[in-house]
């Protein structure tokens, strides 16, 4: 027999994840209407990414436009799972949706206001229909949007279409915090370009380093290295650290980092000066929806300048551009580390010393020192 | 010019997760000494994730030995990356670092008393050599005890062996919080394998579905719809957010379920029962480290049953296999209600309700409706 | 110093590859305007794979409309890679040739009277554009109908796109014969879906298996085995041998077998019938170009039914569709195999014999034993 | 009705692959005694590919070493597959296997004298249990001979160990001829790592580039370009070109250059001078076996100086460094021509007048134009 069950709390309560301000950070982009400068919460319990983060945030200050950001696309996604007679119905029923895509669009329409179907792409795999449904959702990020809609269709496809059957109300084409290649190639959430150019003394006297070194550690460990380790449109050194931190204190759904830590890392010498850019195709987050309404995470919201009244999407986009920049700074600052030897021992050590004493860290600092 | 930085909270705060404890669940593992009733804390802001776990602890309860654990691996691993005059001379420094195991084991030991080394691999690529080192941690995650290792390594290598020269302390063969293959093929954390055999009128009364539903979904949805997304060594339906939920309740390095969302579900139907596999080969979690002295996290431990003076690695596993358990209970409930056309949504309408009533939710639940 | 070199024949010669005719075939798809019967040549080494596909070929014929086949998509791609001022500039250069579809299409008109662009998709990444062209290239592959096109929209795009450079005519973001999943997802070849429904009396006494074993094989070994071995949109047992047969006695550019060989097989036990279908999405071949004027080469494609006068593109889908339906045959008889313990192992020492005494082999075929 | 089949040629015939010399090559490595100039053959419908590799030869014999190349690891695979009575008795079976490898030797050893047991993996995934068998062949690529010791092991595992049963002589863990990870992480075939270094005037003059471009083309087009395309272990041009042409030559199995075309290029400016160099994990050949004792194919096999009387594996070796070379070279030639705007058409331009008139080609040459 099972031995007992321990007593156990009853009724919700929760779990605080240490949070801080780090910045400001510079910003250049037309989702913040230009350039701004803005502190960003990182809720974690790896603390050690706080400096490490506000060493790129010092650094972004010091360069006039600051972080360059777009947001190249955006897009949520679900896909429905349809079963037909044959392939040649699956395919039939296929273009047929093509050519009523106003239709589709129409039904979509009844499922949310904000919701708006941009795309279609599909999986045929013998008689199995695998339709990736691509739409705008506003300041949502969009995943119950997606899902409404998808099954708003899925009702209007088996009623219109003959031959085909349901299956399954996503049929992982879409994909859901998962590892793979189809979020980056087709998209998912925001992908938010980022990028800066550092002068020569900047990368000296502030990263202690060059940018031939940044360049040079940058293709052998997060290209070269992550080419080896069989990874999969992942050429970074830790995106996933500066994502949880700002997804967890925005309130948004932070399992998404899965795709999120989906993105490549660029580094180039150019005269001396350090061409630096991070690109995250799968920024998955809203302003509105699950959590947003908690206290904390409202007012982090507010002060992030997500709360105001905007058309629908762009503090969506603000919030992605924010993301994106903080995943910048704190790329940035670990690679710079990484390139001397035993810095980051040696920061660690000094920030576990300070963390002790309850002190401000001032030394050079890195997250897990070697992501 | 940039806009003038809004104001700005300083200092050290938190943001507070919505945690639940959901189950019990029912576990036999070597790891839990035999078989255990346990609920397990959830903190998430994605709150339908709450029941749709509940409902498979209930399920797990209707069986004898209920969800079947084993831990298979556990290792954790750093690469360091080195610079060799050529190819043959990165070739022979690995030979002999084969041949030098003890001494290196010598050297990992002055590192930690906890930390020793079980395996390295090698990939050479020109003259680069990745050193993949593999080692056991006691009872914590390990990040860092490996990094600390792979220094005092990198150190004696670079003072013994001649030819090779210092390129970074981490070259991404780790490989951390990334998409890729190599955790899953040479182990990185704990390698986790669970399972149960649900009898027909389980899964029929209590699932509202059949073993060939739900084993026809699987293969559908998990292992060929993912493999459609080029998804890598992903096969399941919402790892990343059972994983999320556990590793913030008990202060885990929670940008690990990046590789914790790379694992496999397998659905058979067994003369109508059903077998349900869930095999999640990078589970990284510890029972000490950062995090875990905070009084919340604490409590949570300490319910959990990793708070006992036990052999090191003890507690870490017990974390694991509780984990995984955990896991094994969200995605059977969630592709369960897939096989349904119309429950999910149903359901989440029900849970809205009554999360706006504050009321408790007897309706079939379903975490993130679509994953 | 080096040694000698030694002799080595000047001037052109050949090598002579195995080839045997298999089938025939029963084959039903609107490509060949129905169903007919049709042999297929395979020049391979691997002799063991002639009576591996004949097995399958024999089987096609049992059932009345044979392996049915459509072709889902073609095109034939090429990336070319540019570098702008910054991602921004990027950005603005694409939106601008997403506005000019026609002027590019009057472009890409002017390099070939078959090339015709269908469609493009871009990435972004830092101050980098990969621009992959999407075209319709008759019977050819296309594999240089794309690059000269891709040249001429260079020209075109650096004359009119300020802000922008030159890179490479081809930024693998195309990608030609690399381990990838664009190739999958944005489609690359012909995308060819074949499927046979089996009845059981066929599947007991031809194949000497059950529907319910051979489903039960795919998932576990095809499904489950490659994606353990983080294979990439691959679920397959052995498509690249059938390829590359076909391939070579077709004169085709047999290195895309890297791209053909990422497919997926299902098999489902339906009332005892075996539906079993092969998904194809990257058929590259062409009745045209490059080596099909060897005589033997020739002489294959008018066998096949390639060599009529038909509206362009057509000789290349039948030729696809053949190929396909190849590689059904010799996947099916493959996998029957295996469900048996010993069948291959046994088979080949008879097939080893056989080939001996240059007999005709009448024993259960399977290539390379255990793909 | 289907249509009545054309006829077809009985018996067995060969469709000849056009086939040229190439070199020499000069070479140093110690699977080739020291430092040789030796031709290469490459049989191929894609005749341009000729003239990139021989550009490629040139350069290598203005170097004193050439090309220098190391094997740094050699294995043949094969994973039968198993079902346990649940993930525990896998495990347990597994451990005891671990802990019986003198007997496996010894049942290894029952199937050909030239295979040895150097190494095993395993996955566990619920109750299936993949077991992957690393042999040495000889000179053998080793195919059919890892297939027989399988089946031996299979037998004495089903006969010793309890609670397990046959599933699948093959799991797809091995894994042949597919898209994968586990082979270049875990080994598959000849593991050849072969690099030189260019002086500043070589690449000027005969390649007409700079160290500095081909470093640059090769981090945006093979690393980046290929991580975009999600490629999996794949960074390169077009090492499937030159694999193919020599394994056909040489009689090879040529549908593994499937994981063969999986390999890493690197290209480094060091002071002007060129470091190039490609990895190539998985080259898979054989000097002995299927196809190999064809007249024209062991006449290449003559010439390449692999049918000495050496230690059983030196020959395999020896090929498998030419091969690797070979793909240096044009991998080398395409990249270069890459840098410069228009080179590549107008050299196919050239190379087509060339064939047309049949003569001699001294245009700088390039393979398919953009790979």
């Amino acid at each position: 027999m099972a031995s007992s069950a321990p007593a156990r709390p009853t009724g919700t309560s929760s779990t605080p994840v240490p949070l801080k301000w780090v910045g400001p950070l510079r910003i250049s982009s037309p989702a913040l209407g230009g350039t701004q400068e803005i502190s960003v919460p990182l809720a974690t319990y790896e603390t050690p990414l706080w400096p490490s983060v506000g060493r790129g945030a010092r650094v972004s200050t010091m360069v006039e436009e600051g972080i360059r950001a777009v947001v190249v696309d955006e897009r949520m996604t679900r896909s429905i799972l349809l079963e037909a007679d044959d392939a040649a119905t699956a395919l039939a029923a296929w273009r047929r949706l093509e050519d009523s895509r106003e239709k589709l669009q129409a039904v979509v329409a009844t499922s949310s206001r904000f919701a708006r179907l941009i795309d279609m792409h599909v999986q045929i795999v013998g008689d199995l229909l695998f339709l990736r449904l691509e739409l705008t959702t506003g300041d949502a990020s969009g995943h119950n949007m997606v899902t409404l809609a998808g099954e708003r269709l899925m009702d209007h496809i088996l009623a219109t279409i003959p031959g085909v059957r349901y299956v399954s109300p996503s049929g992982n084409y879409c994909i859901d915090k998962k590892a793979s290649a189809v979020n980056g190639i087709l998209g998912r959430g925001k992908n938010v370009v980022t990028e800066i150019l550092l002068p020569r003394e900047v990368v000296e006297r502030r990263l202690r380093t060059s940018a031939a070194a940044v360049e040079k550690l940058n293709v052998r460990k997060n290209l070269i290295g992550s080419i080896l380790a069989g990874s999969l449109r992942s050429a970074n050194a830790h995106y996933a650290n500066m994502l949880l931190g700002f997804y967890l204190a925005t309130g948004q759904d932070a399992a998404n980092i899965v795709e999120g830590s989906q993105g490549v890392t660029r580094a180039e010498d150019r005269d001396g000066d350090l061409y630096f850019s991070c690109t995250l195709p799968n920024v998955i987050v809203g302003s509105v929806g699950n959590g947003k309404g908690l206290p904390e995470v409202d007012e982090a919201l507010r002060l992030l300048g997500c709360r105001e009244e905007r058309e629908p999407g762009e503090n969506g986009r603000r919030l992605a551009v924010l993301a994106a920049a903080t995943v910048l700074c704190g790329e940035l600052s670990l690679l710079a580390a990484q390139t001397n030897q035993g810095e980051l021992m040696r920061s660690h050590v000094v920030l576990e010393r300070g963390a002790g004493r309850g002190d401000r860290v001032q030394a050079p600092p890195a997250q897990d020192p070697v992501s």
